[in-house]
């Protein structure tokens, strides 16, 4: 289906709509602040995420069960107290920490860029993400959804294809009516491969400034998306939707 | 749970928030007064609603397979164009007028009634209508859900009690952690079953004023749930949600 047919924008959220590694190392710095530590912030959020993939792919593969988002997060915390050294946090407290993931805060122009898409489409999250972390993300931080869809209503992690036509199954679309929206060109190329059109949107700064584990945010190889674009205002310009 | 740990409203959306009837009637009415028929458009509105239980019934007693409630709705359309003796619709007359169930108008007061719940409480819808509809009826009416919940993500309606769970278990959260809302007192006993806590809101003009199928909106007999409410303004002032 031509780019023209697309009613609904479905978005990647973390490192997409969401800066994790600056929400998640301000706050484990304010934690070692608070409790006399000594700990690299930036390592830990990377730390962190990086046992974010490896987790999924045990579900996907099959090795795990399938478990929830805040599970796979929650066995890597516990892993990483240890590591950094971080003693004494009651149960309570590790299960607010470890619901970080749901309190992240957007890119600055996140806000104003869902707003105006919103305008002409559908948007929805498409995310790894549960739908608890989703709802309650989308409340503190005012993201406009008009939909909370998460791969966890497909029972398969992104970027397994049932977690994208699930999605456009759910919102009564064909494949083709759909563009995932991401700054991970891996995301969006097995969108693709389920028929959805495709939007990368560049967010250099996902993995900040080359502390922590020095990942790189994604480069820009492929020629094969629909859109390309520096922000979603900058998307939004792009798809004509009013200011 | 005490209703005070009550972290999450999930709403009945077909009569309690919307108001399917008038919503139905005028789109009939206006067809038939272009067509120059002479529709009873309350009547039609009544009879289509009444296909709605019975098709979810063989759903829920395995008679049919899981179907949509699009399939629901259609089935019933395409036998009440017969007996109205409306002919010569097309097949993209018919599938836009069977989507007017997408496109109900709220109740007067329930944009800002939920605006106010919204303040204090996570809002979801929790109706039998799909994903789609209810994401599309959301976009078109301005209801500002948190989460865009339905039945159809437990592959069980109304009021099977897999639809009450499976909801809560969505959002996160214990069953005494999220309130039933409904105008209808079966929807919210079945919700207490599961262990929701419950709050009836009237709904007086629900089923019109007599014509039709002269269906009368739910009478309040049970003092058995937590809120009754004449309103969702009603029920924001009693749960001290701010104006």
């Amino acid at each position: 289906m031509p780019v023209s047919d697309v009613k609904a924008l479905t978005f990647d959220v973390f490192g997409t709509v969401v800066d994790w590694r600056g929400s998640v190392s301000r706050e484990i710095a304010s934690l070692s602040k608070e409790r006399g530590l000594d700990i690299d912030a930036d390592l830990f959020a990377d730390e962190w995420r990086a046992g974010y993939g490896p987790g999924m792919n045990k579900v996907r593969t099959g090795e795990w069960e399938w478990i929830g988002i805040d599970a796979i997060h929650r066995r890597r915390l516990d892993d990483l107290l240890v590591r950094f050294g971080i003693e004494g946090l009651t149960e309570d407290e590790k299960v607010h920490l470890n619901k970080i993931w749901h309190r992240l805060d957007p890119w600055p122009e996140a806000v104003s860029g869902l707003t105006r898409l919103k305008s002409k489409f559908i948007i929805s999250s498409l995310s790894n993400g549960s739908v608890a972390l989703l709802t309650n993300m989308a409340k503190r931080a005012g993201l406009p959804w008009d939909c909370v869809l998460s791969s966890e209503l497909s029972g398969h992690y992104k970027p397994d294809p049932e977690s994208y036509t699930k999605a456009a199954e759910l919102l009564g679309l064909e494949p083709g009516e759909v563009m995932m929206t991401a700054a991970h060109q891996n995301d969006l190329r097995s969108a693709a491969k389920s028929g959805l059109h495709t939007a990368f949107v560049r967010r250099p700064d996902e993995f900040g400034n080359g502390t922590g584990l020095g990942n790189k945010a994604d480069p820009e190889t492929d020629t094969s998306f629909d859109f390309t674009a520096n922000s979603f205002n900058d998307l939004a310009d792009q798809l004509a939707c009013p200011r």
